[in-house]
């Protein structure tokens, strides 16, 4: 990753090459941060092409998803069953930086590429694993997609209302969040190579990956003394602070969070009600979540009268923290995103005109990687066997009649 | 950070030394898995404590939240609006690699201590900054709170059920979402830094952070030609896998996913009726979408007859993927991850015996960091101005009697 020139590019992660095995979301929004710093990304995938690409609808060869979540990647294929193929993999690893995969704990050593085949091939190797449960522990086989491990991490069961069953978080938050932490781990046994010279198997877990966002749920168990907390719905986990809710307009919702007195002051003007900023059952936080339902009923009896927008332009200009809820037709087109590049349309030669994410990362002064759309399956094959590994046309043609790639 | 024999600890993120100025969940759990990566984390509180604290019930100096993620830091106080408070942080910016803070936008340049001020102390220096919206862009100044960017990103919109209102997940995932992305981004730049010599500033918004999480949801909306798709409760968000749901069990509930026919027929089988699996309307996942009341009612008829964990272990015994709704006794109890290292026992002089995590980034090999408590505000006052910084102490006290400690 040498300009002409022979400077460093100025990316945060150029000259670093990561043979990515990931599949579905969590390997995949990994590598995809790591490719839009600067690294090279190269997508192995089975010939067939990896899981999300088997959703795709007839006549295409990725989802809406899959295109979202791989772009900046170079695409070739490789079948790992195959001696010659694994004989491949071993070939990349040894010029690599990083392999990276989310399978099962198990499949890379089954298939004889496992970490400790690998670090002999090339010791300055960081391998990260990604898996459900951990590479350890009596758990690890349990099979593990986002949904399960919303229901065994306990986020499900403070998702909801107290009359309601449990309910599973919309986005795939098990995925994304193990996947950034699998980021995390790869660079952090990067920047410990530049110093040791040696690579690191490193490891995430995504059921452990999301844990620590219980802190505030975790505490309400904690001030009960081990007792369940009840569901809440939209309102505070604790019970503990008022307004503090998602409440209805005459065409939408908006969430309304209190965090000062100055903020329940501000609601009081928003609402034209000042006179209750000197009402005794309202006057402190704790005195307004004694009296809950009424404080809730007077906010929402504002706001169903109000247009979602008009409603937040109001409680705004009171400086009350608040927010509408938003549907993803507007996230799509969200204005902010769009002009600060997070979001950017890309014409994909399969989907045509899509929106697609950036990274949240951002390094200023870093120059952009421009955005290229996901490949298809061994897109990339003569470039990255041919170019950056060396192998002959003659080589890469056998490789394809052996059905090895 | 050298032993006494001058050799490197054997963990990633020896020898570097974080100023933290994170406060509540975003920033501290980023310095957290920092130091649990053997980084120094000097935690810069006003004299006062930093929000997270003011929470804490009468004559504690913190809340169980701040326990969980404020472990192995140094605790050291500055009055930033003082002068002299402001030079001291000069000084500290001056021996530091990283300097992190979750501020609003703008409030370190209001105090005369951005980016472009410490730069030109440390020109090496990550400066990491993490908002709701970003540090630019016409949403820059929108209060954020996880409460407000979980509505305004989307992610109420797809939770919940199709005829009742949006609804907040349960945990903090907006706050611990860019809590690790903005790890993710400073070791990204430490790592360049290794090369180039130069430190950046990094950026991480809360709003951008979980917009990749929308995926699959995104997807639907783009398979809809930009029509909306209504929210699914447990299901799935596009109504395409069946069965797919929660169902209640006769003492809980339980998630299961098929993603394979083999799937269905080990549900046929647990379910002791195997004939299904040569039923039309059940013949392939396509027609089970058609029949997905009937599918669920027929799971759940099941379910109900079982205790939760016999549903789950016959369920699981036909290989098919499921999870029990663990609520947050049984996950802060659970066996594996306290195998695993991953939740630790510890007493903590405030809280007694409590349970913490430790870091779901896992570097094999490397050496455990062990736990030490969450400080209160500026115990480590002399240790750190002290020993490490180097001031006499009689400054310190000069500090502490103006008011900028």
């Amino acid at each position: 990753m040498q300009t002409s020139s022979g400077a460093r590019p100025n990316m945060p992660l150029a000259g670093i090459t990561v043979i990515d095995l990931g599949q579905i979301y969590q390997g995949p929004y990994a590598t995809l941060l790591m490719a839009k710093a600067g690294a090279r990304i190269i997508k192995v995938e089975p010939p067939k092409g990896e899981p999300a690409r088997l959703r795709a609808t007839v006549g295409m060869s990725a989802t809406f998803p899959f295109a979202m979540l791989n772009s900046n990647k170079q695409g070739v294929s490789i079948n790992l069953k195959h001696p010659q193929g694994k004989a491949l993999l071993k070939r990349m690893v040894a010029k690599a930086d990083v392999l990276l995969e989310n399978f099962a704990p198990g499949v890379m050593d089954k298939l004889g590429v496992g970490w400790p085949v690998l670090r002999d091939i090339n010791s300055r190797l960081v391998y990260a694993s990604g898996t459900g449960y951990g590479l350890d522990g009596p758990d690890r086989d349990n099979l593990a997609m986002d949904l399960t491990v919303q229901a065994a991490s306990g986020i499900m069961s403070i998702t909801g209302f107290p009359d309601g069953p449990p309910v599973k978080a919309g986005p795939a938050i098990v995925d994304f969040m193990s996947g950034i932490h699998l980021y995390a781990a790869v660079v952090t046994a990067l920047f410990e190579r530049q110093i040791t010279g040696q690579g690191r198997l490193v490891e995430v877990a995504m059921q452990e990956s999301v844990y620590p966002s219980l802190a505030s749920n975790l505490s309400f168990l904690y001030n009960r003394k081990g007792e369940v907390p009840p569901r809440t719905g939209n309102r505070h986990g604790g019970l503990s602070i008022a307004p503090y809710n998602v409440y209805a307009t005459s065409d939408g919702y908006i969430a309304i969070i209190t965090v000062t007195e100055d903020h329940w002051h501000g609601i009081t003007e928003a609402i034209g009600r000042p006179e209750l900023k000197a009402d005794s059952r309202f006057i402190s936080n704790p005195e307004r979540v004694k009296h809950m339902p009424e404080v809730d009923a007077m906010v929402e009896g504002w706001t169903r009268t109000k247009p979602r927008d008009e409603a937040i332009a109001i409680l705004r200009g009171c400086r009350v923290p608040c927010a509408p809820v938003r549907d993803l037709k507007e996230v799509i087109n969200d204005r902010h995103m769009h002009e600060r590049g997070m979001l950017e349309e890309i014409d994909h030669p399969e989907f045509g005109r899509i929106t697609v994410p950036t990274s949240p990362l951002r390094f200023h002064g870093a120059d952009k990687v421009a955005t290229t759309p996901s490949p298809k399956v061994g897109q990339h094959n003569d470039e990255v066997y041919g170019g950056w590994l060396g192998l002959t046309e003659a080589e890469i043609a056998g490789l394809k009649s052996d059905g090895a790639i």
